[in-house]
């Protein structure tokens, strides 16, 4: 599919900057710029302004790290949510399912991935310094831990709960609704909210 | 899923207009909005211009309507080609479908669909008139019918077979390698080489 032929460059181009999008093939990207192209300028307008708006102009909460349009996010902003539990996530994804449960009304802190070292991410790479830092500032009565069940999801839950001993902090984890191997982001939304509801306590080892 | 929560307006615009594309649900649209974010910059801006870009200089070849960056297509400009040969296609992505087969060196015309009262497209919404003018100013030996296998598709090529008798020309049609009832588009290389290898004379009901 290399070889394609387009009798314009123009929509090679776009055809060519399309196709880099994940799981998106040649041929679908075919079909998405002749998409594009019969749709009335304004589309390609819109769709193109909103995707260099998003990356130009995203911030990330610079309490939890989730996205946000200000410095502090919605959540963290709200006078209305639980400001004494947190729920530490591997990424923004999984603050978008966790809020699309309805279910819970604390706050997060998005770790930006989990630890592994066979990927090179380290303690540092990721946001549990801050995390750490947030915990020794301010009343936290409860950490959910809502990482993949995975042995990296593990190991961090596991390094950050050693880390939380100091404190008298109540930690649990998302009871096992959640289907082992699955992602937080493809999980249906009635199994996730019955697994923040029965969340189970955090001893380091989840059976 | 429409009342999915975004945790910033700008990601939640840039989800909006990515969600029109066809066959790109909410949750691919959150995904390649997140793939995004996480590119440097530099692909949101080349992606997002190369899609305006596409949609305001594409221009469409003025003999033989393909897209094209000139007001002639490379293929009508190019000496090499034969000009005594049309192939009729309903649409752009089948002039890319079938010169990706390498087997053909003639010209094309793009009608721009194919006859359909149900769905309001009658001869003039098509570039039918144009077609015809081009065959009466040009010598032209051979048209060859590769419009789809639906009724639709057999009325235009009927239609147009008609007004060709008073030429002297040879006209044909794909042969039935193409499957009935699927799009050239994804039709297999080899296949529709066969089929414009093959092609039959065409005398107004394909067997």
């Amino acid at each position: 599919m290399s070889d394609i032929y387009f009798p314009s460059k123009v929509f090679e181009q776009a055809v060519h900057e399309i196709g880099k999008l994940p799981g998106i093939g040649k041929k679908t990207a075919v079909r998405l710029a002749m998409h594009i192209l019969k749709q009335n300028s304004t589309y390609a307008h819109q769709l193109g302004e909103a995707i260099i708006t998003l990356r130009d102009t995203i911030q990330y909460c610079k309490t939890c790290h989730t996205m946000s349009d200000n410095e502090l996010c919605e959540i963290c902003a709200n006078p209305l949510r639980d400001d004494s539990v947190i729920c530490i996530v591997e990424q923004i994804q999984d603050v978008l399912a966790i809020e699309n449960t309805g279910q819970y009304r604390g706050l997060y802190h998005v770790l930006g991935g989990v630890i592994s070292p066979v990927n090179g991410v380290g303690i540092h790479d990721l946001t549990i310094d801050l995390l750490l830092t947030r915990v020794a500032n301010s009343k936290i009565s409860e950490i959910i831990f809502a990482l993949p069940v995975t042995i990296e999801g593990d190991t961090t839950s596991f390094y950050i709960y050693k880390k939380l001993q100091e404190y008298s902090i109540q930690v649990s984890a998302l009871s096992r609704g959640v289907s082992v191997g699955n992602e937080l982001e493809y999980t249906d939304e009635a199994t996730l909210a019955r697994s923040i509801r029965d969340r189970i306590a955090y001893t380091g080892i989840q059976k």
